[in-house]
């Protein structure tokens, strides 16, 4: 095989294994799903796992990553704005076309409390949060801009009591949800 | 002992059984808990506790049963109001009031993806929520109503991203947060 094709061959294997154990963990929870869980399922050997994802948290990081990214990107593209209310909207459209894009990844992020209590201190999402709420409300955000900000990523996550929603009007529908939730004042 | 004094120690056993329940569903997840785990945390045997709750369903069902009841009186109150607006504020109100003086029940209601699968044939939140947007909204809400209102029990365990508000700031917080979030038309 010549190199090229060696890598791609990695990254496909990389993909089927974060998808996977995304499938896993939102059927049986993070706790519940073991790397030979994702190898038996993959029909792969535990080590072939490991050469690719070295623990089970790296594994989940690497499937969170993307979405702290463009979480991040979200944030940036706010901060350019030249009023809250178009920052609002920033935000709201952008969590909106992620939470959509990506219904899988996000349910299985807000709804597993150990994978939630193990992410805590790994992970970027509070302070992802805090970073939004600054960009909208500046430094001393009151209680309730605090709690509407908090709340941007579990109303996204209802959205997946809709299921007959197409995902054009599922974006347009969380967007005018998250915009009412975030206080112009 | 007397019946009267017998009845007095079934009922406190039950409510100890009950908050030892939700103490370790909340942090090992609920299938993770067995029967025989509540038992070792009481210092109780097994059957005591199979005296009590003939199997963990019936555990759990007997811990939600109190905030469905909730609920169920939270919609009936709105139904009575002559206008939207003020059966919106009745919800918002009720469901605020519920979540701060519940927080520990309603989030590991809210959180366990397990339970949560669990609790869906057997529940009646989905229930309660289709008969809270019939009272909102009419038989035929728009997806925007129908999201809004699925997304009144998970802004609600919001609340406990911001520990440091009293209860009755919390409340007012939550309760404006849901007013917001409910589309008045």
């Amino acid at each position: 095989m010549s190199p090229g094709v060696r890598a791609e061959q990695a990254r496909r294997t990389r993909a089927a294994i974060q998808e996977t154990a995304l499938a896993l963990f939102a059927t049986r929870g993070y706790d519940a799903t073991s790397l030979q869980d994702i190898a038996d399922e993959l029909g792969l050997t535990k080590a072939a796992v490991y050469y690719h994802f070295p623990s089970k948290l790296e594994l989940l990081q690497s499937i969170c990553e993307p979405v702290y990214a463009r979480v991040s990107a979200i944030i940036e593209a706010a901060a350019a704005q030249s009023s809250r209310q178009r920052r609002i909207d920033v935000v709201a459209e952008g969590f909106a076309d992620l939470t959509v894009g990506r219904r899988a990844t996000i349910s299985v992020l807000a709804a597993d409390p150990v994978m939630h209590g193990r992410m805590k201190a790994a992970s970027r999402m509070d302070d992802l949060l805090g970073q939004a709420a600054e960009v909208l409300y500046g430094e001393h955000p009151t209680p309730d801009q605090l709690l509407a900000v908090r709340a941007i990523a579990v109303v996204s996550d209802a959205i997946s009591a809709l299921p007959e929603l197409g995902d054009d009007e599922a974006r347009e529908v969380l967007a005018r949800a998250v915009k009412r939730l975030l206080p112009r004042r």
